[in-house]
């Protein structure tokens, strides 16, 4: 598929007590979440920070790997990084997908807790068509807040493991969805 | 299961001209994959690494997160670091399995390299039995050395995406084996 895209969120997301709160960036999750990413076909790595200089760090970042020394010590990097695109809000990003594709965005939430209307990655699969683009999103902090979770049009199952633990990181569940989808 | 283990090995792996090398401990490994681990029920995560130095490094994180101020601030991730036990070799982390389970161990290497005769998660999980402790293997840098992966019982398939690229994290790839045994 060369529709699927995905989005990492710092706005808005919550805290450990489910307050509405914007995160700061981690560098590690945009190296990370971009090497899942070009590994599984993704066409397009959305980072979406509403903060001018969590904006100008993540772009220091992706200038260092993709033009700078780490693209010429590190030509994987540079691939992987050269996906990412950074945004103020999630809305831009569904626009830029839509512009880029000509074709509805259809939105998927992921979360750690259970939400109502969940669906599997195996059912997400099994409705994906061509004529669609599909950007994964993914939560920093204590997750999605839930009026962005209630805006996608899909919600996908949370990751279970054989216990009631529920804290991976982004980058781990970000990696997880990424290989049920295309491989499961 | 109660007794599959995973194991970060720092040496010997290479690096990326497959030279072997011993790699810097770097300490997001050691939340991610005890965060994946203590998700998928593993019963302990051995960080392996020759250097005192490193190890030392190990065990401040370990402490803060355990029994410091981390600790207080996230018991979440404290009971996944609970999970982390520091050792000097691949071997001693080997003999401690054994002694805790009092059952032979199987060694299960991972690569994001093809190698001869490796089997899929798919394939391992059907021959997991209860007598036996089983250890997944993860290498930092560019992956696990040659020696390293011929004295392992089994090798896993490298994880494949939509194309040739191989460069997952090792954060990444220990998440992504973990959900493809336990819930695959």
């Amino acid at each position: 598929m060369d529709n699927l895209y995905t989005a990492l969120v710092h706005f808005p997301v919550v805290n450990k007590r489910q307050k509405p709160i914007g995160a700061a960036l981690t560098t590690i999750d945009l190296h990370d979440i971009a090497r899942a990413s070009i590994t599984f076909g993704v066409r397009g790595f959305y980072v979406i920070t509403p903060y001018q200089d969590q904006a100008d760090l993540a772009e220091q970042v992706i200038g260092h790997w993709t033009r700078g020394e780490g693209a010429r010590l590190n030509p994987s990097r540079k691939q992987a990084l050269e996906l990412i695109r950074v945004t103020d809000t999630f809305e831009t990003a569904v626009q830029q997908i839509q512009a880029e594709q000509n074709q509805p965005v259809v939105t998927i939430a992921t979360s750690a807790q259970k939400h109502k209307k969940t669906i599997s990655t195996h059912a997400l699969k099994r409705k994906l068509v061509p004529d669609r683009s599909y950007v994964l999103i993914f939560g920093t902090a204590w997750g999605l807040a839930d009026e962005l979770m209630e805006m996608c049009d899909l919600r996908l199952d949370p990751i279970k493991g054989t216990g009631d633990y529920n804290h991976l990181s982004v980058r781990s569940a970000a990696s997880i969805y990424l290989d049920r989808l295309i491989n499961g």
